[in-house]
């Protein structure tokens, strides 16, 4: 689902067609379910959508999102609990090692889904991460207790939604001077808004003898639904990512159910990187049946910023721009077929090589210094005549002459076997490494 | 570069902004490298592109390209050959089994523009494909021998591009009848334009003594490149995949250099899968500078049609539509959070899983028979009671009641190690199947 609905793209094209780029994968979603008579389906999808809109620091007029959505009746909130349970993974993963990447990668795969952000997200990160959960029915039925006119509803909601960034302070003047509640409506809202905590233990206070919770129709079947969902999640394991927040109230024209948001909590400020929810009357408006859904949806260039910054802050450096493990440097045009041999020899052993001629020596160092590229393998009239190549470890400014081994030896004749030389560099850069 | 230039998508939107939708991803990279200074750059991409036309069976108006593109002034053809180079590393990874897949992405990857493919096309797949390969200069020199009038070069070419479908006969009418073209120089062309073998054996032929190309200005020069170029891929280790063919025309608006042209020979028809060339002038066309550029586009639906054609053909069955490993089924609906423990258990293995709910247990089965799920974990009453759960192989229809061992016996308390389940079930996946 959107986190925050710009104005899609309306365009008309050159033959007076009417069309427009999605602002979101969720309504495409409930199309494509509506209009094929479809009961019951799972999907992820990875793919561009578009605002008309200005946007702020951080976010563009055409990006990715990320999404996971469960349509179906499934009677229960199963599918609620897994796609939660789903989220919790992927921020779980933004955690990890390069190590365990490749580990995981090479065993079954949840889902590619999965396998794709693993790829993107590959990097040792500090990631601080929790998910809000609410009820769209809990906040119906506390606005109901609290005394708010119905037709009110919306509008306050969007004050609620403010409650992370602006104090209640701020917030009730809102409700009051310009939404017309009286104050003691207000404060009520004040006193429930403010609770978040461990999802079963607050979930056991708004069920206390006494709670208002309890005589309200719309919000009680709300409590037992979340405190199922809760029980899943618990079974799951991931029960501690999550914190119910009264004050999450996101997108209500959409949601039905369950909604969640995730935040980050570290030093880069990014708002939600994904949020989601239930929503069970969209796909209804596409076709002649109602089907309910449940889903997620993840902002992917936020998650980058995050890791860029982060990055940047431990590292105190730019992410690099290539991933260039050896740079084949000769210095003169005529070693460049050499130059071209050695850098595919690397390609064929999955060592990321480049090759680059320049006559000047100090134009390839500092090339390499640059990029960031930890090795190069540097030959030159020197080296061809004293049959060696020179192998440099840019970082640590160390080098060594390679003798010309019998593997060396053949890539001057045709019928060499380029194997033979990335096993040489291979077993270079681990020696030079350890 | 594109293969088949269909209009653009112009459009304009709600505030009369003209916009248009890209039709390759060639020429925005060209704008990109122009409109930013950039005087050198190696690029992968990976995105959608759109045609306005009516496409013709298996070609769509909206559609992935994959693209690498070099730009910068590399004084030789070893970008050219780099190029082609990779497109030969891509074929060759059509053709690789699962267990190679894995090892791969757990090693040092050349680009991940690479990876991607090969996650996406990581089936077993008998691919025969081969890269037609021209050069511009070649071709006006063949024409300009040949006596054709230096304005019907264009049309000339887009005839004898036809010759992969029509026979010479049909396209030597064509240049006679419809493009005016004496009959003589129609039959000079058919002598050249037949001419198709192993590169450097073509190219020795074309320079033996007594060819006209040696007296060509035009094709003189464009003889050496492609000299130089063929040593590079021998040293490469890919000269194999490509042929000298004097029919390739495609694209001449765009191309100055080396074309080539990446073609499916087996049984399913979709033209070519990719192709590309060297193009000098586009670059400079959207800045001030001209930077000279070579870059080769991959058409993945097309690769997707053939392997699903493959897979059809091999196995005689539609692939499947889900990946998932287990499908949990319980029988009623008290033991749903039991089966989200225990699909919680597989997910956390990285097992693919599914549960489902149904009290008819044939329902189950035929969903897993549907969808080719491998194995199922039933739970219902009688297995409560029992102890037990029963794991059954859907394809060789066995089963077996697996006993409560402690681990299993500790998923009814909420403090049990999930992982000693998927142990339990992978140690069983793997009995079963040995």
């Amino acid at each position: 689902m959107p986190w925050a609905l710009g104005a899609p793209r309306i365009l008309s094209d050159k033959g007076g067609e009417l069309c427009s780029l999605r602002y979101d994968l969720t309504v495409p979603f409930a199309r494509y379910v509506a209009m094929n008579g479809i009961t019951s389906m799972k999907r992820y999808q990875i793919g561009k959508v578009h605002r008309r809109d200005n946007p702020s620091k951080g976010r563009y007029r055409e990006f990715y999102q990320c999404d996971f959505d469960i349509a179906g009746d499934y009677k229960t909130v199963a599918p609620d609990s897994e796609v939660v349970k789903i989220l919790t993974e992927l921020l779980d993963e933004l955690n990890i090692g390069d190590y365990e990447v490749a580990f995981h990668i090479a065993t079954i795969n949840h889902s590619l889904f999965f396998v794709l952000l693993l790829l993107i997200l590959c990097r040792l990160i500090n990631f601080l991460s929790q998910i809000k959960l609410n009820h769209r029915k809990l906040l119906d039925g506390m606005l109901e207790i609290c005394g708010v006119p119905s037709e009110k509803f919306r509008t306050i909601c969007s004050s609620i939604d403010k409650m992370d960034k602006l104090s209640f302070e701020h917030i009730k003047r809102e409700m009051v001077d310009e939404k017309g509640l009286d104050v003691e409506t207000a404060d009520k809202i004040g006193t429930f808004v403010k609770q978040r905590g461990r999802p079963l233990e607050l979930l056991a206070e708004l069920k206390q003898e006494g709670s208002k919770f309890l005589e309200n129709k719309t919000s009680w079947p709300a409590l037992n639904e979340m405190e199922i969902m809760f029980k899943f999640l618990e079974n799951a394991g991931c029960i501690d990512k999550v914190v119910l927040d009264l004050s999450l109230a996101r997108g209500l024209d959409y949601y039905t159910g369950v909604i969640f948001e995730a935040v980050f909590k570290g030093a880069t400020q990014v708002g939600s990187i994904a949020a989601g929810g239930r929503y069970d009357n969209l796909i209804g408006m596409f076709g002649t049946k109602p089907v309910p859904a449940v889903g997620v949806s993840l902002g992917i260039e936020r998650v980058f910023t995050i890791m860029e910054q982060q990055l940047q802050k431990d590292q105190n450096q730019a992410i690099r721009a290539t991933e260039t493990q050896i740079q084949v440097s000769v210095l003169s045009v005529d070693l460049l077929p050499l130059a071209f041999k050695l850098a595919s020899a690397c390609w064929n052993a999955r060592i990321s090589a480049e090759y680059m001629l320049h006559k000047n020596i100090m134009k390839h160092i500092s090339r390499a210094i640059e990029l960031r590229i930890p090795f190069m393998v540097i030959v030159g009239g020197n080296e061809i005549e004293k049959g060696v190549v020179r192998l440099k470890d840019v970082v640590a400014n160390k080098e060594e002459e390679v003798p010309l081994s019998d593997s060396f030896k053949a890539l001057k004749r045709e019928e060499v076997t380029l194997s033979d030389f990335a096993e040489e560099i291979f077993a270079r850069l681990h020696s030079m490494s350890s």
